[in-house]
């Protein structure tokens, strides 16, 4: 394709999703989950199809390009395909945010008004190479009566645009348009930038999925509004009224349950108080082979510790890596949070409810918890179902993006003819 | 000053109101209603100080740089000084929304998960000629736990200086720091291009208020987020089952009551089959000293009714003008208002429930009122007390920006040790 006609065709894309918006964001609830089961047939029907289109991309992977975690993220088979269609029924059960009212109230001149939840518009979703994310956001997208333009990374795009086409079969077959679920048709680089300029009026909405620098280049150069996280540094305060059994376990899990997720802990900090038991909780993490890094207090503790240096508090590891840091007082460990962290989770361990509420109001991120894992940071333990990322920005989205996240809200104001005084 | 003190001194207020938002962050509401009588006590005190840094304002502006309109909009006197204290009294008599829950919820393993209202942060607020948005959204800010970091035009430079001063002082009086309000100590133009890229992350918002080129500069220039309107082209829509008496009065009210608001309707839709009807409503208007453009059908009916031009379905006239089309029944309002409109507030007027509701469903604009004149966008006719501003953008905040509007969300979650399987 010429680089001009790919240019008008990605336009007329965004302009085809818009007026395929107009009509979603007016479908009842039953045929949006007749869409979404639909697609969960056609993506289980067309499994060997999809397969083989992610083998193309797997082939291309193998060149070398790319880390062995990337190629197991991109890697799809039998079951994980059938788990892509499972998902697409789990979002078919969910309530449907789109036309609840948020609050209604009257006012003395009999003006009735209520507050009620409508779609945000056209989303565009940039993500790298995980498959499923097609899938997930797109039906996320379309639940809430939006619609979704999908751009994969170039590793992922053909398994990416096999899913894509699954699910716009499953949306013609209730009568649906197809290009309420899109994905751009190229690979090349120019498509993003168009994306994060809106796509011609057509996009009200950007979500990246991925690493750290494809997140940092969409908050540069987004010209419309950005739902994500850059980082998450995620702190577990061990306040010196903890219970220390229940503080190693929340410490192990919120570590190493998985090291690779956003809400997994990065920093330990730990009340002065607390230095001659302390012993315990390192050790667990080293035995489960865990890299302690401590400032000097920590080093004491335990031979094995690693001393911290500055850059040490400010690392999202995503791995099998800590650091340990003494504070002195909760006071200490809210400033270390405030310098430090990324506003996306934190949680303190204490059995001293006063600190507990304390911390919880004074420390500005998105989830604060109270003697809880950092990995609860998921729509799914929110209980929201399914999520489209998690957003550290302060407007709008905070924490988990689920379906009412996904939508805005406009006024009804009912009358009998009120004119203002 | 020279520019680089100027930009040095302008950075070094944006750390220090970032600073002082911390702390009323955590301000009790009782104290943030006393610091809001104190400011309202130190205007009426130095009222004849606040009106002379408006006559310095008001010679400048004589020099004929200002049209007479805005030269009102600028001018204090005894009267609008006390209502601007009052403003502020009356502001802290409303609810804090900080610390409100907003949902709550149990999760299968015990988790109890709840959604509070906290503070945005440091709003950064553009404004024009009116001094007293100094103090408005100066205490809105302050009341929702904000700092706000205040920018008049030069055109009113020394009289919100003025009120800001008065303000300062009142903060101290509670014991609060004076930066929690604060104004740019300069009129150079370059200082609104660095709040328009943050202030170096001090800015977490900006609300522009002013004329259509002040919002489309920070509309087009914003790094941050920015809650505004660029126009209010707002509709009245005279359905076929309309009560004619309701509808003269709604249209009548719609237009004439303020024209310069951006709530003032610019154009009337009326249905075909009412044509025959549809003179009084022209007569109305026209009586009321109203110029009616209107297209060929309207013409026919009243030889003072001027031939409508394409552009006219696009102006915002913000003056005693407005144009009238007829159209083909409910859907075809619908695209003219979906074409031509601003997505600020559109009214039908029918005893038609059905119709009504349908129009209030599909016109996707922040505002959609039945039976009710489009004047009654505004946050205090929806009972928010006071209004920063009117949002048509799709995420946040739409429609009237009131105290609530300006907070966001955490999530609090409480446990008994939760780790995640």
């Amino acid at each position: 394709m010429a680089d001009d006609a790919n240019l008008n065709e990605i336009l007329a894309l965004g302009q085809r999703a818009r007026r395929a918006q107009a009509v979603i964001a007016r479908t009842a609830s039953v045929q949006k989950n007749d869409a979404l089961k639909s697609m969960a047939r056609r993506i289980r029907d067309r499994c060997n199809e999809i397969l083989t289109a992610n083998d193309l991309d797997l082939r291309r992977a193998g060149d070398g390009r790319l880390h062995n975690a990337l190629i197991d993220r991109l890697r799809l088979d039998p079951g994980r395909v059938d788990a892509i269609a499972g998902s697409l029924e789990e979002i078919s059960a969910l309530p449907d945010p789109v036309g609840q009212i948020i609050a209604e109230w009257q006012r003395p001149n009999g003006l009735s008004i209520s507050r009620v939840r409508v779609p945000i518009g056209v989303i565009g979703v940039i993500f790298e190479s995980r498959p499923y994310v097609t899938a997930d956001a797109g039906a996320l997208a379309m639940k809430s009566g939006n619609a979704a333009i999908l751009r994969g990374g170039s590793d992922s795009f053909n398994s990416s645009r096999a899913i894509a086409d699954a699910m716009q079969q499953g949306l013609e077959e209730v009568g649906l348009p197809r290009e309420v679920v899109s994905s751009i048709p190229t690979i090349a680089r120019s498509a993003v930038g168009m994306m994060l300029e809106g796509l011609g009026g057509a996009i009200d909405l950007i979500v990246p999925r991925g690493g750290k620098a494809l997140v940092e280049r969409v908050q540069r150069e987004a010209r419309v509004p950005v739902f994500s996280h850059l980082e998450g540094i995620c702190h577990v305060y061990v306040h010196g009224d903890a219970d220390m059994t229940k503080a190693a376990a929340i410490c192990l899990n919120s570590k190493m349950r998985r090291t690779g997720v956003c809400g997994a802990a990065e920093t330990i900090l730990i009340d002065r108080s607390l230095l001659p038991n302390a012993g315990g909780i390192i050790r667990t993490l080293i035995e489960a082979g865990c890299e302690v890094r401590g400032d000097r207090y920590i080093a004491q503790l335990d031979a094995r510790v690693v001393p911290a240096k500055e850059e040490d508090w400010s690392t999202e590891y995503l791995d099998a890596i800590i650091s340990i840091r003494t504070v002195d007082g909760a006071a200490d460990a809210a400033d270390h949070i405030r310098r430090y962290g990324s506003q996306h989770t934190d949680s303190i361990v204490t059995e001293n409810i006063e600190a507990a509420e304390r911390f919880m109001r004074e420390v500005d991120s998105a989830i604060v918890l109270h003697n809880a894992s950092t990995q609860f940071a998921d729509g799914g333990e929110f209980g929201f179902g399914a999520e489209i990322g998690i957003a550290t920005g302060r407007l709008h989205a905070r924490g988990p993006v689920g379906l009412e996240q996904l939508t805005t809200f406009k006024y009804k104001v009912r009358g009998t003819g009120q004119i203002r005084p």
